[in-house]
C-alpha cells in the first residue's frame, strides 16, 4: 500500500506509551550521548580536530569509570564466588596469589548461603544476606533491624521503582521530591503517571530543608486535589552535596507523622560525608520513637543504600537493598510479590552488598589493606573536592559552599543576557548551553542545572569531583573566563 | 488519637497500587514460600515430623538450585573481570589453576572494552558485546544484525519490562499473550493496567500456534475496543515445553503483518530443544522478506534472550538482552531512554552474555573442555526429560505429549469430582489441591496450572526436569497413586 515501510509500522512516536516519552533523564541525555561521541572519534588516535585530548565524564557517578580501583578484599572473595573451583587450591590462593585465609572464609560462607552466585535467590534477597544487613544496621544505629523488612535490589534505582510502584495508586497520588533532585525521581513518577510535588532546598543554608517550604509546596499540593502520600530525601545530596544536620532529619520526620507522610530516605551517599557525621533517617525515628512514646510509632519508612557509590563505587554491579519501617505486612507482601516478577536482584551484586556492610575488622588479615585503600579514596575524593570548589570561587559569577559530602558539587553560575540570548538562539535554556559549550571546548561533560530543577531565575550544573589531576580544573576555569569574555 | 498504630498508616491494603495488588505471580507463590519454609525446617537438621528429607524445587528454572554445574570457561573468565590482579600472574594462573590461554585472553579483551566491570557501561550495554552479540545473530540466522538494535538487560524479564512499557499506552493497550503462558505476561500487564488478550494454544498439536485460535482471540478483543498492538510468542514454550515448528512461525508472522502487530519472541529456551530444531523469528522474517520483497519491511519484531536457560543456567546473574528489527528509530530512542532511568544492566552479566554467544570455538585450548561441559548438562536434560515424561504416562489419569524442548513439562491431569470437592472445601482450585498436597507429601514444589491459565475444565501442572536421580519422580508417583485411591 504505502512505499514508505515506517507508515506500516504498529508502533511510533506519537502512539507509545505517552508516560515514558513525557519522562526526562537529563544525566543521561543529549550532552552524555554527544561525549560518548567525542570520546569514541578519540578513541581512533587522533584528534579530529577537537580542542582536547580527551573526555572527562564528570556527568554521572561512575568512580570505577575514571581513577578508582575496586577495594582488592571485595573483588578477591567475587573472583571466587564466580569460581569456586579456586577453593580446591588453597594453598595457591595464599602462597601465590595474595589471597588472605579471611578472603577465603569469606567466600566459602556466601557460597554456602547462597549455593551459586548463578541461582536465583529469595525474591527479596538471600536470607542470609539480609540478616548480615540487619546486623550492620544494628551497628550503624544503635536499634535492632529485622531481616523481614529487607529488599536486596539492582541498585538503590530499582527500590526506588519498587517503592513508587506500590505508592502511587494513580495519577491523583503525589510524592514530596526535592528540587534540585537526582532525576530518576521525576522520571519515574512521569512513568508512572503520579504527581511529582517539588519542594525546594535552601541554597543559602547549604541546600538543606526548609520544612516552611514544604509545607507550602504540600499544601497548594493538596489545594489542587493531590493525594500527597510521601516525601522523598536525599541525604546526603544528589546533585547538592549537601549533609542534612540533625535539626533539618528531626523536623521533616515530625512532619511526616503529622502528615502521614510516607518517608523515602535515599541514603546511598552515606558514607561520602565530610562535614559532621551521616545521620540515618531509622536512627532519628527510633531515637524519637524511644523519647515520645507511641507518637511516631505510625510513621511509614524506607530507606535507600547502594554499592554504586561511596568508597566501594561499584556502580557497574547493579546492587542495594532497602528496609522498611512500620510498614503495614499486607503491603509488604505485595512489595514481596512486586520484586518476583522480575524474580531477584543479581547475587553476585548481593554479595557484594554483604562485603560492603560486613567488611573487614581490625586484626583481620585483610583488614590493613582495606583499610589504606578505603581511606585513600575517601582523602582522595576529599581533596578532589576541595581543589574543584577553590576553583570555583575564583571564577566570576560563580558561586558554591562548600563541599560537605556526595560526590558533586553543584554552584550557581551568573551568566550575562547575551549568553541568554545566545543559548535562545540555539534554543536552549542558558545552562544548557554554558554546559555545551564547556563541553565542545574542553572534553568536560557536566550536567545543567535545569536537568535536575532550580528556582527560576537561577543556573548551576552538577559536576562530580571523582577525575583525577587537576589539569581537567584549569581547563574549567580557562572555558570559564573566555565563556564570560565572549558574552560580556 | 488511635491505639492501633496501623491506623495511623497512610499505606495499607487497600490505598496502595490497585494494579500491583491485581498482578499474579504463581511461580514465586504461596506453594514456593511454603516449601521454603519446609526448607528451612529440614536445614536444621531434623525432620519435624516432616515425611521427606528434601525439597526438590521443581517450581522454578533454577538450574544451578539443583544438580548444574556452572560451564567452567564461563566461571574461570568472570573470576578474572571481578579481579583482574590475577592477570599479573598469568604463570599461575596456566600453570597452577588449569586457565587457559584463551580464558585469559578473553578476559583482557573484556576488560579493555569495559574498563571495570564495577563502572556503569552505556545504557543498552557496552558497545563490544553488543557487536558480539550481532555476530553471533548473524552465525545463528543468516542474516545480518547490528549492535544499535540491540540492548542488554538483566535477565529477559528486565527486556519484555521495557517493551511492555513502550508499546502500552493505555488502558486500552492489549497484548495477545499465550495460554498457557510465563506468568511475567500478564503479571507484567497487570501492574501497566493494559489489556492481556488471551489466546490458547493448541494442547492436541503439541501445544503448537493455530492461527484460527489467535483471529478469533484476536477480533473478539477488538470487538471490546481493545486496541491489540503486539502479540507474544514463547518458543521453545514456557511451561508447555513445546518446539515451534516452521509453519506455525511463518504463520504467525504473517498474520503480525496483515494485523500490524509487533511480535515479541521469548526465545530463551532456544537451545533447549530435544525434537527437531529452533527456528529463529528473526530468521524466518528475514526470510519471508526475502521471498516477497517489500511485503514484510514493516514488521516489528522484538526477540529476547538470556543467561538463565539453555546450557549455561546462570539466571542469578540476571544476564539477557532483546534485538529489534523493524522498529522506528524514534521509538528506539525512547526505549533507550527508559532504559537509561535504570542505569545499566549488571556489567557482569553483560560479560556472561558474550561469553554464552561467543563460547571457545573447535581448536581453542578450553574448547573440549566446553563441550564436554556442554553436553553432558543437554544430555542430562534429556534424559531426566524422557524418565519424567515416562512416569507420567504411567500414571492414571495423567497425559502428557513428548518432550520436545525448553526446561518443563506440563501434564494434563484428571482429578474426581470427590478431589473437586475437597479443593473446594479448602478454597483452593482442584490442581492447587492437588500441587499443595503433592508438596506436603513427597516435599516437591511444582507449579499448579491455573498459575499459568489453562482451558476451562482442564487441569495441568508444570514441572521442571531439572531435579537430578529418579527418586523424587518414584515419589511423585507413589503420591499420585495414592491421591488417586483416596479421592476415587
Amino acid at each position: 500500500m504505502a512505499s514508505d515501510a515506517s507508515s506500516g509500522r504498529r508502533l511510533n512516536i506519537d502512539n507509545i506509551n505517552p508516560h515514558v516519552k513525557a519522562a526526562k533523564y537529563a544525566v543521561r541525555g543529549e550532552l552524555a550521548v554527544k561525549s560518548e561521541e567525542y570520546r569514541a572519534l578519540l578513541s581512533s588516535g587522533t584528534s579530529h580536530g577537537l580542542p582536547f585530548s580527551q573526555v572527562i565524564s564528570a556527568n554521572i557517578g561512575n568512580p570505577q569509570q575514571l581513577d578508582q580501583q575496586p577495594i582488592t578484599f571485595f573483588r578477591q572473595v567475587l573472583s571466587l564466588l564466580e569460581n569456586p573451583l579456586l577453593l580446591k587450591k588453597e594453598d595457591v590462593l595464599i602462597n601465590h596469589l595474595d589471597y588472605k585465609p579471611d578472603v577465603i572464609e569469606r567466600a566459602k560462607w556466601l557460597l554456602e548461603k547462597v549455593g551459586s552466585v548463578g541461582a536465583y535467590s529469595a525474591s527479596n534477597g538471600a536470607p542470609a544476606i539480609r540478616q548480615s544487613i540487619a546486623d550492620f544496621l544494628e551497628r550503624r544505629d544503635g536499634f535492632p533491624a529485622n531481616q523481614a523488612d529487607i529488599y536486596l535490589s539492582a541498585g538503590a534505582s530499582s527500590g526506588v521503582n519498587t517503592l513508587l510502584h506500590i505508592i502511587c495508586a494513580n495519577e491523583k497520588s503525589g510524592i514530596l521530591v526535592p528540587i534540585p533532585q537526582y532525576p530518576l525521581y521525576t522520571a519515574s513518577l512521569s512513568v508512572l503517571n503520579a504527581a511529582c510535588v517539588p519542594y525546594h532546598l535552601d541554597e543559602s543554608k547549604n541546600w538543606g530543608t526548609d520544612l516552611s517550604v514544604i509545607k507550602t509546596a504540600h499544601e497548594k499540593a493538596k489545594a489542587e486535589g493531590v493525594d500527597v502520600r510521601a516525601i522523598v530525601i536525599i541525604n546526603p545530596g544528589n546533585p547538592t552535596g549537601a549533609s542534612l544536620p540533625e535539626e533539618d532529619i528531626r523536623a521533616v520526620i515530625d512532619y511526616a507523622r503529622q502528615e502521614r507522610l510516607v518517608i523515602l530516605a535515599d541514603e546511598v551517599y552515606q558514607t561520602n560525608v565530610f562535614v559532621g557525621e551521616f545521620i540515618s533517617f531509622k536512627r532519628m525515628l527510633r531515637q524519637l520513637q524511644k523519647e515520645n512514646p507511641g507518637q511516631y510509632d505510625h510513621v511509614e519508612l524506607a530507606s535507600l543504600h547502594s554499592v554504586s557509590k561511596g568508597m566501594v563505587g561499584e556502580c557497574g554491579h547493579r546492587g542495594g537493598y532497602f528496609e522498611l519501617v512500620g510498614f503495614d505486612p499486607a503491603v509488604q507482601q505485595e512489595i514481596y510479590k512486586f520484586v518476583s516478577i522480575m524474580l531477584c536482584a543479581p547475587v553476585i551484586g548481593q554479595c557484594l552488598v554483604e562485603l560492603m556492610v560486613n567488611p573487614p575488622k581490625p586484626g583481620q588479615p585483610s583488614y590493613d589493606l582495606y583499610k589504606k585503600e578505603y581511606d585513600a579514596i575517601f582523602n582522595g575524593l576529599k581533596e578532589r573536592a576541595t581543589a574543584l570548589h577553590k576553583a570555583f570561587e575564583q571564577m566570576e559569577g560563580v558561586e558554591c559552599g562548600t563541599p560537605q559530602g556526595s560526590m558533586y558539587l553543584f554552584p550557581t553560575i551568573t551568566l550575562s543576557d547575551k549568553a541568554a540570548a545566545a543559548a535562545a538562539a540555539e534554543g536552549r535554556t542558558p545552562d544548557e548551553f554554558y554546559c555545551m559549550k564547556l563541553l565542545e571546548s574542553t572534553g568536560v561533560c557536566v550536567v545543567p542545572g535545569s536537568g535536575f530543577g532550580q528556582k527560576d531565575g537561577t543556573l548551576h550544573f552538577r559536576t562530580t569531583f571523582l577525575a583525577p589531576g587537576t589539569e581537567w580544573v584549569g581547563s574549567i576555569v580557562k572555558f570559564h573566563n573566555e565563556f564570560m569574555d565572549k558574552y560580556r
